[in-house]
């Protein structure tokens, strides 16, 4: 059973301009098909940096997967430094990828520089995984029993690498055992009191079954996962202990994909034909987002407002202008009627709506930074509550939004659609 | 001069679960102090990984930070095997911990649970950092020469931690080189046209200012940094240079601070006291997100439409039918509609529409996925633009938001403001 080792190459996630979603991407999809990652590593891209890491790594990990570090201007030493580890003699035009690097840029229109040219050299002994969505290309070496693949850092690139060379490239050369794992969902429980509730089923599990707590603001998800080969019985086994849970955490369990809560109610209002839409004011687009970051969404998620000013709550929502001045923007009242509103004007079954402070300023005594009315609606009822989080802005703008998402979908339960 | 290297604990990472933002925030922390980060290292949290990864770290490093492995739940052994690897005696309680513990489940007035009292026991030979944000310690044990900080990997938690707490003993502990950085951001342009652009100037660097690239779709981040020490001089050798850049790169230059993209633009905007309005049909909300993520930006930003239906974008923008009947919705006509409707409706300075097929499916053989119409308005003009972009969702969505952003910063330069 080969276990997998990660390194990011590039020093722009070790001074903190970026942050590496490459590795958690590639590292789920290694698990599918049944390879551990055995540990992630981000290191520079100086020489004898790259040099030790791969010394290192192929002494931990069968498979060590590289990425970055391979872009066309100067401060890339990635390749060179590989031919250097794995004794190449020279380094040799790939004609496929030179012919790829030349396309990209006749159906652009811009001329070929002698740096583009450069990208398309690789040394005499890897072989070339074709990048078809780029010009760095991919380049597997074999040393020993050891297998070192190294990709382009840019995502979508090393995406298609992984999904279509990588990854059957692996499942060809090893024989790779099946780990099952399962997701629960919950909302709306913080972990520790999850944790009390389902204490006496988490003791009961046997030894080749792990259940994880996966916590995110507002969320928590269960993880069960067989330590080792799954057959029929096994996972049979994790299936029953799933059930136990999710008859357990009623009203909080989301459901049993391990997907994005705004997926789970997108697929749900889709089974069951509903529209949404949103009126956002503290969260300022962030739930429309959410939503609408999944293929597909258009079904169900016709549009939102985002209102900051009371001035297009009113014209935009119809926001009455004496409950602005009576309640103040922040009140349950004006979230009942930005929820009515989109409602009506978005002409949808169901609606969202937010108002709030985020903060760092505009706090007042009576309505301190991090309070948030959420107000939930359909035909027949508008629901609204309040929430008090921090005082830090991007972490209330997603807790509103987790809180707002747990709302709905207990509406949508109220109402009887599953 | 100390170098750091920064340790996540936690199978999330691992198994691709979550994607560690803690690491590339706290590096870009120490890198402000004058601390370089090594390595950043990601593992599981068994005990054996965490002993090793320990080791390997104190040989690398002089200041290991570790994130993570601190919860309440069972799957956490973080604190038990420091415990070992520093050769602790017994576990103690921290009272001050203790007290905020039970301040904290007060507040929120539920009940205190035997596994949260449990989070207050520290090691006995470590100092308590305290952390005022949440349950789990931070511990500080020294070893040697080397100084291991383990803390809860809960963002908010971990970062008022790095802030009020580590970096400021880390100041105290060590003297503190000064590492210059310089970043010039620029947008419309890809990374080898800048590198061809400037190659020049970048060859004519002196040995101690090194310059880097960062791309991220649509975007180049160049930084000049000093390789040593930065005193007057090396501050100055810098800024000559990165001022050659910047004349040379001209329209493509955005703003000399560090910042994001839309950030600089409502600094910008709010230099000029102007308001701006969006209407978005492709992007979902994203580029409403993308500015009121910042503090402030409701000084700028009053709010926008998300429009994904074509009754919407009549009905909330003003798009005239005909226009919808006989150019389609992702065309010229209608995103300037749009953004003249969102100018109108909104009320606002300037405004930014986009129409398009972000995918993966809806695409023709006219209008393939990835095509984006995109128009910026004032009162004097509207300007509309069509990008075509690729078959990627996600990626489309981004990339369209930096197009757009770059049209406004287009349309604002040509108007005047800067």
């Amino acid at each position: 059973m080969p276990f997998a080792e990660i390194i990011t190459i590039g020093d722009e996630i070790l001074i903190g301009q970026i942050v590496d979603t490459n590795s958690p991407w590639m590292a789920a999809e290694l698990n599918k098909i049944g390879i551990s990652v055995a540990q992630i590593t981000s290191i520079s891209d100086r020489r004898e940096h790259i040099l030790k890491a791969l010394d290192e790594a192929g002494e931990r990990a069968d498979i060590i997967l590289l990425t970055g570090g391979l872009g066309p201007t100067k401060d890339d030493i990635t390749k060179k430094t590989m031919a250097e580890y794995f004794g190449s003699k020279k380094m040799v035009v790939h004609q496929p990828t030179l012919d790829i690097v030349t396309a990209f840029f006749k159906k652009r229109n811009v001329p070929l520089t002698s740096l583009n040219t450069l990208q398309a050299e690789v040394p005499d002994n890897c072989e070339v995984l074709l990048n078809e969505n780029g010009t760095a290309p991919c380049m597997l070496f074999q040393k020993g029993e050891k297998v070192f693949i190294s990709m382009p850092g840019v995502p979508f690139e090393m995406m298609s690498l992984m999904t279509d060379k990588v990854l059957p490239e692996l499942s060809k050369r090893y024989q790779l055992p099946s780990i099952y794992h399962r997701t629960i969902l919950t909302a709306g429980i913080g972990e520790s009191f999850l944790a009390d509730k389902i204490e006496d089923i988490e003791s009961s599990l046997p030894p080749n079954i792990k259940l994880a707590y996966l916590p995110k603001l507002g969320l928590v998800r269960l993880r069960l996962s067989t330590s080792g080969y799954a057959g029929p019985d096994q996972i049979a086994e994790v299936e029953h202990f799933a059930k136990q849970i999710e008859n357990r955490v009623k009203e909080f369990w989301v459901c049993n994909e391990d997907v994005a809560f705004e997926k789970a109610i997108l697929d749900l209002m889709q089974r069951n034909k509903l529209t949404l839409s949103s009126a956002e004011s503290c969260t300022g687009g962030y739930l429309s987002h959410l939503f609408t970051q999944h293929a597909g969404s258009s079904a169900v998620f016709d549009g939102g407002a985002v209102v900051y000013s009371n001035k297009l709550k009113m014209s935009i929502l119809g926001v009455n202008s004496a409950t602005l001045d009576k309640h103040g923007a922040v009140s349950e009242e004006t979230a009942k009627e930005m929820a009515e509103g989109a409602l009506r004007n978005f002409d949808t079954d169901f609606s969202i709506a937010l108002t709030g402070i985020a903060g760092p300023d505009g706090g007042t005594p009576e309505k301190p930074v991090g309070t948030i009315w959420i107000a939930v609606a359909n035909k027949n009822e508008t629901v609204a509550k309040r929430f008090i989080f921090s005082n830090k802005r991007l972490q209330n703008i997603e807790r509103s939004a987790t809180a707002a998402l747990f709302m709905l979908l207990t509406l949508l339960r109220k109402s009887q659609y599953n």
